[in-house]
């Protein structure tokens, strides 16, 4: 007999329903906070509080943290004040700070109220940086060392403060000015000698960013050095917070999102998940590319209407109207998305353009050759001699074979040289993918057509 | 006047010029390994070597990892025995992996013949697993505790072991037989007293991996729950190795490339930067599907081909096909390119489907309805009015704005359901995106456009 498997949730809805809550905490003192979340965010919206009050204090704000912002609502809105004030005084700064941002005015002056006065400071301090900004996703809880310390003195302060730190990995070493002067990691420390100083052992050729640091900046740093965090400075080069890694791949991740919403000509508006974004805001971030698009297919209809006479004289070159575009158009974006890709990856600048140009022009010769071989083999052996179409001439597959290479050619050069230019002139280059590209390749490729036909065909 | 500001290039050069070896030295030993690297690859080959001996050998090592195979490959082939000794007892394993897997074979087996018995048996213990396996990206050295020693004899023994361990932040506690019973970070260490066992305090509910997992599942459970490691276990649960976050990243980064590419009809082939990479290579990895999509465009050639002699009656028809083709592709696109990456996240499921079915068809109907009211006023007012083209009757232009209608609808309907069923049926749903969809709208739209031509216009 097959038996059914129990998921968490039921195990945990039906020891909910028979009210074994010790044998309940128990369960969820195995789980991970992330595992708990997802839960929360599953069942019934009045059976919450009673759930989240069985968890252990860490665990809870731990759990809290990775919710959704309508079960971080619903608890919110269920808690008494103490409850709130033990929440916010277990949440990290710069987590404190994210869910604010997701809440209603009225919830954030209750959270900012139950909030110690040091740490509302701290968190008044990053919500004044602006989002994608460094301040932004930067916490303010690290561990500052002196130079002077000696690795045990330094190890009995982390000991005593570390708790509360969002990393004790990477100690900041500072001057009484807080100007940041080395970094050192618990590593080295607990490898030192007890009597060296901190100086003597530190790091000082340190890797910062500055509070007002577009975030991709910093998500690149971490990508570029492995680092496990990174120190932000403010302009007079005082140690203000640091970026954790987990912050930085949330970062890397949200970014790849924008860049691929923008490659398909999706308006980035959310980083909201799917199934949480509304038909109208789906809606708003999709319709200004269309209408930009559609608009400018309008030259490409003027093309046709122009050569409306020819097309009349040779009706079967209408057949081959698609094809050309749309390998024109796919040659076209992958060149671009590469392009677009190395230059996020930071491989490429605007400095290699000929070097680029010159791969791609190999590259289309090849293609555009190999795509024309096979098609004229298909048209000659398929359309001709198979299907008995008689208007598929020599000279029409010469057209179109033609077309295909020197559409090929000018789809590769338009898109690995846009995206170099969009970035020169400060714009995103992601922009300049698939779409973008497919409207002014099919233009090239029809006009291309055209004139290759009118002079071969004499029409 | 205007200085030119030197690169660190240039001031490293001139310094190996004047022979200025030890303030060369000291220059060196302020930068990041990761910058060091980016200037050995670019200096010329016959002053590597010498620049390399100034480096201190940790500081070498690190920098060795870093830089491309290239610069790698011309070290190691001037490397006396004894220097390549010094090099690899200095990398971590799994880096030493990695530069193993990019050498020619001879290379390997000196590379081999210098690493230590012990070294030599764990390289080639991850060389056995599969690419893109857990097992082929994590490293074997990791600092194991047992569940009886006391928080004092931990830290001695991290204090003993650690400098040759990749991470120290997590600590493995392992039973007799190597099985995982429990994780401990440092800092769980460090604010514990000094008696208790590490039994008492370490986590239990431990999230590991198989060695045969993709390589994709592990970089998504270090993005669900923001880990600095993660085990791996075999088969009999006994830990044989662990991942770290910043190969985590680096996992992360190519499947995205991955992604984008198969996005854009491009065949992965190689995680080379675009500069590295032939014209060949590029070439093979890009004529495929340009072949495959190039072939599948005949079908829309042959609807347009049983249409030849509506097209002929109503030539003006000809002019508004690429626009409506364009705008079916792009609708299609959105929708496809929104839902592979919301899969990728693992936001939504094939469960879902009904879900997103529904709201890409309500989004379709705006954006459908929003578009035809746009190119009717276009259509009537510029064309009609302002061009004067008479060709364009009332009829015409509702033909186009209802075939756009229909089209948007049937498109993101096509878009959003392909990826689903992809995933589904277990292949990648990256491939079901722009180039893919826009060839099945391509057909989709003259369809329709040419069915509600025949019954408006009576041609």
């Amino acid at each position: 007999m097959e038996r059914k498997t129990v998921t968490p949730r039921e195990m945990i809805e039906s020891l909910l329903e028979g009210k074994k809550y010790s044998a309940l905490r128990e369960v969820l003192n195995t789980m991970n906070p992330v595992d708990i979340a997802v839960i929360f965010e599953e069942i019934q919206d009045e059976k919450i509080a009673l759930l989240f009050r069985l968890l252990p204090k860490e665990l809870a704000a731990d759990a809290f943290v990775e919710m959704d912002e309508e079960s971080q609502k619903i608890l919110i809105h269920g808690f008494s004040d103490t409850e709130l004030k033990e929440v916010i005084d277990e949440l990290y700064v710069d987590d404190a700070v994210d869910i604010i941002e997701e809440m209603p005015a009225n919830v954030v002056k209750r959270i900012l109220r139950q909030a110690d006065p040091d740490v509302r400071k701290q968190i008044n301090e990053i919500l004044k940086y602006t989002d994608d900004s460094a301040g932004s996703i930067m916490t303010t809880e690290f561990v500052v060392l002196r130079p002077m310390m000696t690795v045990e003195e330094a190890i009995k302060r982390i000991r005593r403060t570390g708790i509360d730190k969002e990393t004790i990995y990477t100690c900041y070493v500072c001057d009484t000015k807080s100007t940041l002067v080395g970094i050192i990691t618990i590593k080295d420390l607990l490898l030192a000698g007890e009597d060296d100083t901190i100086e003597s052992i530190m790091t000082t050729n340190v890797i910062s960013v500055n509070t007002l640091d577009d975030q991709e900046e910093v998500a690149q740093k971490f990508n570029k050095y492995n680092f496990l965090a990174l120190p932000v400075v403010d302009k007079e080069n005082r140690l203000v917070g640091i970026v954790t890694v987990d912050d930085a791949i949330d970062v890397m991740e949200e970014e790849v999102t924008e860049d691929i919403q923008k490659m398909a000509a999706i308006t980035p508006t959310t980083d909201k998940p799917y199934d949480k974004i509304g038909v109208f805001e789906t809606y708003a971030s999709r319709i200004p590319w269309l209408l930009i698009l559609m608009i400018s297919a309008t030259f490409t209809g003027m093309i046709i209407a122009s050569f409306e006479s020819a097309l009349a004289a040779s009706v079967v070159l209408t057949a081959f109207i698609p094809m050309l575009m749309d390998t024109g158009g796919n040659s076209g974006s992958q060149a671009s998305v590469t392009i677009i890709r190395s230059l996020s990856l930071g491989e490429i600048e605007f400095k290699d353009i000929f070097k680029v140009m010159f791969k791609e022009a190999r590259v289309s010769l090849l293609c555009g050759v190999t795509l024309a071989v096979a098609n004229f083999i298909k048209m000659m052996l398929v359309d001709r001699m198979l299907l008995n179409n008689e208007d598929i001439t020599l000279a029409v597959a010469l057209v179109v074979c033609l077309t295909l290479i020197v559409t090929i050619f000018f789809a590769k050069l338009v898109g690995c040289t846009l995206p170099l230019f969009a970035k020169k002139l400060g714009f995103d280059p992601a922009v300049m993918a698939s779409p973008f590209i497919t409207t002014i390749v099919d233009a090239i490729s029809l006009f291309v057509y055209f004139e290759i036909a009118t002079a071969v065909l004499k029409i």
